[in-house]
């Protein structure tokens, strides 16, 4: 069943696996209307990025017209460019090896059509924000307008108050583009922040990967990426399960219900000897605007079933003759 | 019963209430065996912190022989000195005005003193250090070979994975002297660190703080001080119960298995725009070495409970005729 | 005479004296062949900026279709926004009130018109930077074809070798923006930077502002401009003379030989506590690539007599029937 | 002729070739009383130092008696311990191997004895410190009133509008210590700084240099030494002659008159990127304190003459029978 108004979305990613997870959930939920994707470097270089997207829009049955831009490839503000290719595996999606796309990425700039789509119905869209906040940053600085006129911003990034996963103190996202964190993250504009606090918590679980691993089509293809991105995390961090940190941004938009919320005011350190990256929130503040929303608690298996029901769903179409 | 063989402390502090709380902790405290006070500038400068601490050991009734030294008047590597008076009230010890005391400083300097302490029987000692790091990070960079005699260092300072106190970023402690904590973190020195994410968490009920103020004697200024200081303190942090932040470090020597610790390696960050002073905690290093251990959990209920009884047992000395 | 093949230039700007003398400087040199202004906060706030380049693109009497574009109203990578209003005198042009524009500015943002004026000749123009440097660094990092198109960057900021004017360590153009002047500055591209370093050399005398002054049209505006605003530098840096910051970036330009070049590589500190927007030149590098090249001496008086000359040449042409 | 009242000093060093100049310099000034030599890790590492420091008073023939102290063994504030070994050739001293020493250290510790002697004759006493400023800073926290007790301190520091020699924007012994130099420098004391903005214009001539390695005895020594250091910073900074940073200090207390001075205030950068460790002076100031002087100008020729005159002069005691 369609809900009777899906919210619109546009996707902001750097394909990647747990950007991959969280295109094919999206484009799986009927609560949403995923209105255009945009393409930004982080996990891998951007030429990675593009191509990773496409595909992965293809696997997912992505309508051909489903807008798909490019956008920046690094940091706003500093000319060095972190990847995370190790943890996403050869090619940044877990070692799968997609088929070719032959989808057209629009010639508009991803800033700009970021900027057309807020601009079009004001006050509707919300920009799910999954990769480095390098193109979010530059939108709001080109067109101010268009921030405003945004519904909300739901950011992937920051390990408040966990340990981060690219440096002790730092998450990759908000590591790897520091100065367009700390933009968005002032901009006094709605925005909610989807961490580690909560990723690192609302891991998928492994026997569940496996098991999807087994289906055919899009399912199939989501679980040898998860089990292949689940072994190296888990090498890493000692988790259980498999972070899925992008696709529970999503769900924080579809199922908002699924985390507990605290507000207050955050920004990004960009000046730190061991901190750079580093997102600080206070949740204390006495300042009563509060515009930014930060996740710390998870309903972890609500979580866990709803991303493996839309998973598994790819594998009905992908049976169906 | 006092234990065969009680762990000999020297108790580095900047009284402040919680200061004078683990002064009283300590001093009762049959596991512990005290073998000096020194002081250094933080929660109020240094003449008040010097004229605090003589009262407290007064009121404590502590021997007139205890070893009682100034240290350091402000941080090792900078100009600023941060205090925090506000919360701790007039004077510093929550409103209550002790008596003056006649008890004697020692002409040595709290550094030089802690270094002949630890000297006296390598491997024995334990520096509690309550106060900003500046004593003992000079300590170390003075007397090598003394910091290298202690068994080990508690610190009561740092924010891990909590909000801090003093910024979002950063507890007081840290943030008064981070080079000093930085230098301690970094020492290869084995040290425990009892931060905001414990004591935030085991704070003293409301009623036996209540209860405590009835009683006479020292207990009773216990009490008092509590009660002030637990209220100036739920003002800002929205916290139950009162923080007694440095009587935890204190239990973290004589009652070890209260706390629930994570070993690592930390730093402390001196060069933040919004992070200066926030401690760094890597729990998932890969280095063995592992030398700095972190507090992560806390049994709320039997810290209170030993707290309780320890500063009750002095209403029992006051009113013995 | 006009050369055979004046130089293309499009000036980024935030008027600002100094920008209206340049602005003025450059329209009167036949070396140069004017493209197009872009705006950028930066002295004054945008709104200012905006309203100020209209007014002295028609005191100098440039064509009504000199493509004259707004830019970005903040720093690239901060909230901060500094402004130096005060220097510069209400209204941002030494207390002079100039006649209300009815120049249009294009609807292109002033990050694609320099792109495309970049691209239209490629290796063709020069792009003369003297405002803080947010739309230079959005243009590389939108359009990165189109900062290679570039025949390179002249840039008025920095303080290399000498105090700054904003801080001690900083210059203005540089502290209003550090990230986007360390992209530009980091970018591998050809640029030259005419710092303190000279402009605090070749100040312009105070005989020749007031003669400047007593002259008709134009002329007389920069005079009386350059009176005041000597007047308000003097008082806080103890020049000799009026500085004349941006015209010398334009001279650089057109009459390279006034300014004696080293090369070398340059950076700018976004992180300092004391440093924040410092520029910082390595002219000892054993790296041959030596993009950058910064101005460290200069001939005063061939500048002066230049600038006079130029600005001499408004009284002229107003004074024709 | 000895001055009726030569000026008593104590120098703080690490050397390092020019240290050991400044030594000999120092040793045979009668406008100096050197009352004390203490020792920091700096251009080699303390045990290093502390020998070298030991053979250099040998060779110049230091009385036996003369106090000797070794002091700190890296930074205050950091981990890090910067060296500078390469360009002071093997072992320190341009690769010379001095007898073995049989001089006794005192068990004081540097910091200790630099209080003793302050506080011995207040107002008095000189502070040359050619080293990284460790020593001095402990001293100012460890014992604020024989920092009062100082007539000055003259510190061998810093670039302040000339490039760095261990980064492009940082002199070494800031570099090595910024935090102790931040401490000095912010200490309100006077402190004078000789830094390589006339370090690196007074450099000793070649000829001079070749000329003095063929005399006998100490003189010999000290041009072998400085020809061996000239050959390696030569290759590195492009200087002309041999820089003898240490030495210029110490004319700098005997002969004032051969440096310019301006005055007004300084600190040191301890948290930039690019700039750790920078000096940031500020000779515009509107405070009127202005306790701190820079040398901007040198008369290289007087200083050439007065170092060569007093280095020769060890010729003539080693040639005596
Ligand atoms: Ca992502
Ligand atoms: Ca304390
Ligand atoms: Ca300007
Ligand atoms: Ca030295």
């Amino acid at each position: 069943m369609t809900p009777a108004h899906p919210a619109p979305v546009v996707i902001d990613c750097d394909p990647g696996v747990d950007d991959a997870i969280a295109l094919l959930l999206a484009l799986a939920s009927p609560e949403l209307e995923v209105r255009g994707v945009t393409t930004v470097a982080g996990n891998v270089p951007l030429a990675d990025v593009n191509r990773n997207a496409a595909r992965v829009l293809d696997l997912a049955g992505a309508p051909a017209g489903l807008p798909l831009t490019s956008g920046l490839g690094g940091p706003i503000g500093r000319a060095r460019h972190a990847h995370d290719a190790p943890v996403h595996g050869e090619g940044g999606l877990g070692g799968v090896r997609l088929p070719e796309s032959r989808r057209q990425f629009r010639d508009t700039h991803a800033v700009d059509l970021l900027a057309e789509q807020a601009l079009a119905e004001p006050g509707a869209l919300t920009l799910v924000a999954i990769g480095p906040l390098s193109n979010v940053a530059m939108l709001l600085r080109r067109h101010p307008d268009a921030g405003t006129a945004l519904r909300e911003i739901v950011v992937m990034g920051g390990a408040a108050f966990v340990q981060g996963n690219i440096t002790p103190a730092a998450e990759f996202n908000f590591f790897a583009d520091p100065e367009a964190a700390r933009v968005v993250l002032e901009s006094g504009l709605v925005v909610r922040i989807v961490g580690l606090d909560v990723t690192h918590v609302a891991t998928f679980p492994t026997e569940a990967t496996e098991q999807l691993a087994s289906l055919p089509g899009a399912a199939g293809v989501a679980g040898t990426m998860l089990g292949d991105y689940g072994r190296r995390e888990r090498a890493i961090s000692g988790l259980r399960g498999t972070p899925v940190h992008d696709a529970l941004a999503v769900a924080a938009v579809s199922h908002s219900h699924l985390l507990g919320w605290e507000s207050g005011q955050a920004t990004v350190e960009c000046a730190g000897t061991v901190t750079d990256g580093a997102l600080v929130a206070d949740l204390l503040t006495q300042d009563r605007t509060r515009a930014t929303r930060v996740a710390r608690t998870v309903d972890s298996q609500g979580f866990a079933s709803l991303l493996n029901e839309r998973l598994t769903g790819y594998a009905q179409s992908a049976s169906r003759p």
